[in-house]
């Protein structure tokens, strides 16, 4: 409730770090998203200033992340948005993050085959949301069999 | 103005259908969305009721949808939402469509093997926006070389 | 999960229907979206085609929406998407709603006096989420006190 | 293109700081939004870290706000993400904004009284789009008629 979600589309800035651990994978990278206006005096596109963001992401999504994506590539991003402030080494700062749930290679930018990940997470079926919202995303979830397609 | 954007989740429920034009590709096909919700008494996650959109896209993205999507695959879509009614045939009925703006295939479900496809539209760099706003999406971008990346 | 959230921007198209009922009242109406594009030819904004939705909210959102909105009024809304296809009278329809979570009148058209509703339903505290997602809206919930403001 | 929207739901967290110039009115103020999740254990909702915004609007919007908006309520808001590091006084700083399209105080919480605010700026109409994003919020704009109504 009161969770902000968003979608940005940009371009990955580092490369994707991943942990280990004993409750599941962890995944970790910036994010750079440059918005672009039509400038009528030129008649071109101009690029604006760039936000940058650090996108988390957990369990399959993480080991996915990790072996598919590097810097440089054009990626679509939705989550949740956090803004947090911090004491660090005397210093308040600002961290803006993305906790990803769902993640994929921008297909207006290039082409991607992709393949399927069979889960084998069978006791994740029992773990209640709140334990962790984002275990939601590696839940084992069979993709629907959308069977009678409304076609219009 | 008053665009109404929208991510959604989910999975492709028909082939991509892919057109020629003089005035570009245009690629259409049919998206299922089925939202799940924990249940406290079965302690399971159940299915919602599935949301079916008619997914839209023009020029590269068209091309590469074509080139890369099947039946049944996961995606996140980003792009413009429109519902309009018309009369087909004596009767009125209702269409939900998505314009894309970005879609890739969703990293939470498996991996994905990426490849940066050349532009070579010069042209489209002057085109207005209002010429159309679907010439938006493929109009040549180089990925933002965001050179000083902020680490946080 | 994999909900659909929205936000659209538009005007109020029908009366708002309050319906009461032992699980708590019940509101309806119709919302129109006009998106606005700029066209360089007349040097003028030119409105699309309009989408239309139906809104529907619980509980408090409902008495609130009942008590203080009408006919044309400029709003906008922030809920859960929802496609779903019906046979009625033989023929099969398509329906598209949101089920609002937040609703304001929009002040980029005008100005608004607010009055804080007290809230006296202290056993929704205890129901889980999983009940009906819209409750989430009306559990007790008296504004955080965001006490250390970082102000930047 | 590449535009971040978001919408948040959360409380105003400072006064709003009015300013006059040439080119129109600009509105500022902090903006809380604190995420709820309900927690199995205790059987309650908690409260989970808030994230703070820095809210700027223009023009229309900015003079309403101004006019309509006191610290401490709650408010759904809908507009342009906007994440930028800046060097102040030798350190590096970095700045969340969301400059706003549309603001309302959120019904989910109490009432609001809304008056129609006459726009008196015909030479508007011939800005184009690339002047200034904000401009479009604050376009003449007769609320569109939908005069024919789909009810459904």
């Amino acid at each position: 409730m009161n969770d902000t979600l968003v979608t940005v589309v940009g371009n990955v800035a580092t490369n994707v770090e991943y942990r280990d651990s004993p409750t599941g994978g962890m995944a970790r990278f910036r994010f750079a998203v440059t918005p672009r206006r039509w400038d009528r005096q030129s008649g071109t596109w101009l690029d604006g200033r760039t936000s940058f963001y650090t996108v988390l992401a957990w369990r399959a999504l993480a080991v996915n992340l990790a072996g598919s994506v590097s810097v440089g590539e054009p990626l679509l991003i939705h989550g949740r948005l956090r803004v947090h402030e911090e004491e660090r080494e005397g210093k308040r700062r600002t961290f803006v993050d993305i906790e990803a749930m769902a993640v994929g290679h921008d297909l207006a930018r290039g082409t991607s085959a992709f393949r399927r990940v069979a889960k084998a997470e069978p006791n994740l079926t029992v773990r209640p949301p709140e334990t962790r919202e984002q275990d939601q995303e590696s839940a084992p979830s069979p993709a629907p069999a959308p069977s009678p397609v409304p076609v219009s």
